[in-house]
């Protein structure tokens, strides 16, 4: 998918980075509409690759990790690299084995820090069973870079028969969330000195792995995706806007962790809006709805909860908030929060 | 391949990413050493997937470019972050097929330079014949990034039987280059302004498909390898430690721009530990040295050249001067010059 429209701003800016509006025109409208191809679908968590001769279902997926601090409560942007691509795959209903790794690290980092972050990433390899096949490391002039960003790229088989996607959301379906929203960037907030806050929340950056098989069972499972930048709230406008419908949310369903909702509160973030790392939004029809919130449950995941459905309507997202009220929950604009993730 | 020995400096400096001894150890022990398993092999330049199901060999690579300018004479960023992954590919003998983009864009770049960059991009992609298929964005806060980075990994296939690799290299073989040495290197050091040099230098950055298949045509084809970061001196020193061989050169063979000499000369570097972008390596039985060199010719290489041979001996690379006396080229050590590819 790829617009025809050029892209009309001058600078790049931070909210070409969050995950809402500006960063869809950037890839629409600049990256997509010169690279456009039959292969790329800029919807997709992960794309095809169509190989001569082999008959499974081989997805591939990337995605770049610039998180600040590079070690945060609950994780580092080692174990944050291998979780954020298997995750990619997870969610595309495929089973990943095999990643590339790309460093750019940064003159003059501990080199103690960079081995704590890379066995960080060797645990998350192999706790997700996914091997590191191929890298590249650069080192950037001091001042030139942040510490390290990492860059991996993974490659998974697709064994269901199970067709997932936004184009297959239908009238009717339910919403399932796997567990508190936004705890990974409340969690990163935290730990920047900047904000001149502490507290004990943890992110929740980890594999989706074995929710994703769970699912993977359930009748009717129509789309799943894990809610990094721009959170919850960006999946849902994205749902909306694809399949012009209506995705009306419970405010009473979704689960927030007390702390999120004071810290967000405090920093004046919308919890719906910060990024998730180790969560799971998943569609399914109707009737399989509460069959998959157990599945949920079982696959380890307590706070999961039915959050909403898909309706026929405007192509918005509504919240019905705790005192019966109703708010449109819009696409994410301008606010930057760089290096979340 | 890895080492069991710690790695023991206590900062990342610049050389860390030189292609040369520091960076190996860098690699070795710190990223194998944690990250081993039994299909990464880091003195390769494309691990293959083994896929269930699929009998070609596929193959992936992964490459990271952090160019500096990022628009320099004969290139860009954008057309090398293409051409550097489908190299990888192609001299492991493989025809690419697919690449995966990430993208670390600083705060503040020009939307008309990315655009360029991009449509460079979209230019080199057309003539390799290969589709981007999968792509991520990060925006860097200013001053935390050098404008753009990016991040490719490539996938192709392996359709011939030749068994390429360090391992196959024989004593007797010889070794050829497809064109002039460190003419990327040293056009990207001329276009910075910080040398106060100019030239009308071109970077060789290019697709060296033609050549490889070319070469893979030619019996007793023992390894390619494209000569980028630590140069021709530097794919020597890696045949000679891992065969534990002499690689004899002869410097009268080897094909240098007068500009590159002169260059080269001002600053102090040597032209064989500069980068190429769109030269090739190969070793091939001696017998078939001339067939090897014809190929790359009539493939567009009219600089090729013989330029030296593999001998039983001491790991060494010597190097026989124009007047007849032998020096050796050591591994490139302390030596930082970042941001050339």
């Amino acid at each position: 998918m790829h617009s025809n429209s050029q892209f009309t701003d001058t600078f790049i800016t931070l909210a070409h980075g969050n995950g809402g509006r500006y960063m869809r025109e950037l890839i629409d409208s600049l990256f997509a509409r010169h690279l456009a191809n039959d292969c790329l679908d800029t919807e997709a968590d992960a794309a095809r690759l169509i190989l001569p001769d082999a008959p499974g279902q081989w997805m591939i997926t990337t995605d770049g990790f610039t998180v600040e601090p590079l070690e945060f409560p609950g994780g580092d942007i080692g174990s944050l690299a291998v979780h954020g691509t298997v995750n990619d795959l997870a969610v595309s209903g495929a089973t990943p084995y095999y990643l590339t790794l790309n460093a750019f690290i940064e003159e003059g980092l501990e080199a103690a820090l960079l081995e704590r972050i890379v066995i960080g990433m060797a645990g998350a390899c192999h706790a997700c069973d996914v091997k590191i096949v191929a890298g590249d490391t650069k080192v950037l002039r001091r001042g030139q870079g942040g510490g390290i960003y990492f860059a991996t790229t993974g490659v998974g088989i697709k064994t269901a028969a199970v067709k997932l996607g936004l184009e297959q959301i239908q009238s009717g379906d339910a919403i399932l969330l796997s567990g508190t929203a936004g705890d990974h960037g409340t969690a990163v907030m935290l730990a920047r000195e900047q904000f001149g806050l502490s507290g004990t929340l943890q992110s929740d950056a980890a594999s989706v792995l074995p929710i994703t098989r769970a699912l993977l069972e359930i009748p009717e499972l129509r789309f799943m995706r894990d809610p990094t930048r721009g959170g919850i709230a960006t999946v849902m406008n994205d749902m909306a806007r694809t399949r012009q419908c209506t995705v009306r949310l419970f405010a009473q369903d979704i689960p927030v962790h007390e702390q999120v909702k004071t810290v967000a509160g405090i920093l004046g973030y919308d919890p719906l809006y910060l990024a998730c790392e180790g969560r799971v939004v998943a569609v399914v029809g109707k009737g399989h709805a509460q069959q998959a919130l157990t599945a949920m449950q079982e696959a380890g995941c307590p706070d999961a909860a039915i959050i909403g459905r898909i309706e026929t309507g405007r192509a918005q997202v509504l919240l019905v908030t705790e005192l019966g009220g109703e708010r449109i929950l819009e696409e994410l604009e301008d606010d930057p929060l760089p290096r979340i993730c």
